[in-house]
């Protein structure tokens, strides 16, 4: 696997090794900032807008103000994959705090904030996307606002280790029963060839992915209902699938040790497999060669 | 004001400069740790065992598992003090996070949880003692397990940033209308010389200062009912205060703009006050001679 050691931090291209933070930066005592994880296929972002818009939507969500434009940010973020010569699939995460000073609840002023970004190899998960994983289910114990990408993350941690302690990749997340997404990506139920997820309210992430899809149903023609499942409408599922940037768009073939439908990944969300692949310009489509 | 440059990173003594993290540090990424902030009066340590004890049940509940006793941790908070030549009143800000390691949601093997602990001098704010604070009050959008005392903080940021913006030190948080805490301490309102707080569940701190308050008032022989509030009745309340390592005890006297009561600290809190003065040994006691 390569190595990227060039790391964008504030507008400057640093080695990975010497970027440091200090005790009373916010992101390490207070969670106090947001990220993005951009998808990389064959050295070029993949949703690279949507995740950039949603960046400053959420520093604006927590009242950080950035120091430069989306145009401007944009030119690092292409910048930083030249520099680490990133011509493989890969990701980017991206950290905005709202910077260092002494710890206090209350905002620092006149405080820069703390803006870092690092290049990561990740090659596509093919076998998970093929074969589909297995999910627990779970409370969904966080706060209200989770459209907003931010660095308090605890909740999803460890819901997301709760399924890995259980075997299953993923955790399905409810409210008394009414599933809003998972700990780490967006869920989706099939039912009489129709999808159903639960609607981008303040209690959910309006993932990049999920964007992408709301466009592949249109060209398909499959009614995308806004409408959020219960737990109980899962045993009567026809399909149920994921989605996210490091996952794609995943089937999920067994919850709580239950198949889900015939045990196996559904039509439907092949076909959605195949239109994000088409739509992420991927050269060996996996989907067709299934 | 003193400086403190000695700080304690794992189990050794450093210079505060030297301590830097790593960008892939998880209380960084994921605000994946826990944290105390203990009270300092004339060089000594106030609570010490429930803060540390607190420490322990906090990290536990997030399946962080320290690596010394609690007893080696209290030996070093000690010579902390000791290092620092600390003999005035301050605080210690102590944090535990799971480690640094490759981002992942999944919690990593075999990675050594990353604990400091620094000083700070905190003379105690007699103004805001004596003469009571004003708040707002704040929807409560904050995750279910906030007995954690975690380093997922920012809806309490938000919270109390608003009330800066409005003049105000600290926000009443309520879940429909049904009191939980502020944003950075325990609250309590006065009725008939009975005193009314949230029950410690899993949606609030047990605080250290409101442990020592549940001490208090068995000598002082005050009911102390735990029961929560609604915001309705703050405006027939007889008193309101509020407690943290921080705050102490620290009358209320104004609401969103309203009194509380006639808008002066009441007699109970004064008595608590009072109370937390002898307990903490603090030479020179304000309150008798306010």
């Amino acid at each position: 696997m390569s190595v990227f050691p060039v790391i964008l931090s504030q507008d400057k291209f640093v080695h990975r090794d010497s970027l440091k933070f200090p005790l009373e930066e916010r992101a390490l005592q207070f969670g106090d900032g947001v990220y993005e994880v951009i998808r990389i296929y064959n050295g070029k972002y993949y949703l690279f807008n949507e995740h950039v818009d949603r960046l400053y939507r959420s520093s604006k969500a927590i009242k950080i103000k950035l120091s430069y434009s989306k145009e401007k940010l944009k030119e690092l973020l292409l910048e930083l994959l030249n520099r680490n010569k990133m011509i493989e699939d890969g990701k980017v995460y991206m950290q905005i705090s709202r910077g260092s000073a002494p710890r206090d609840h209350v905002f620092p002023e006149g405080v820069e904030p703390n803006i870092y970004a690092y290049v990561q190899s990740l090659p596509r998960n093919l076998s998970t996307i093929k074969k589909g994983v297995s999910v627990i289910t779970h409370r969904d114990i966080r706060w209200e606002n989770c459209y907003i990408k931010s660095l308090n993350l605890l909740p999803n941690l460890m819901a997301k280790q709760e399924a890995k302690e259980n075997g299953c990749y993923e955790a399905i997340l409810h409210q008394d029963g009414l599933v809003t997404e998972c700990s780490a990506s967006n869920v989706y139920l099939v039912k009489d060839e129709k999808i159903f997820t639960h609607p981008t309210t303040r209690n959910i992430l309006h993932g990049c992915v999920r964007m992408a899809i709301e466009r592949f149903v249109e060209e398909l023609q499959i009614p995308l209902v806004e409408d959020a499942f219960l737990l109980n409408d899962i045993s009567d599922a026809d399909e149920l699938f994921l989605s996210s940037s490091t996952s794609e768009i995943t089937p999920i073939v067994s919850v709580d040790g239950h198949p889900v439908g015939d045990g196996k990944p559904g039509e439907i969300t092949r076909k959605l497999q195949d239109a994000y692949e088409k739509d992420a310009n991927i050269q060996e489509n996996i989907i067709a060669n299934a």
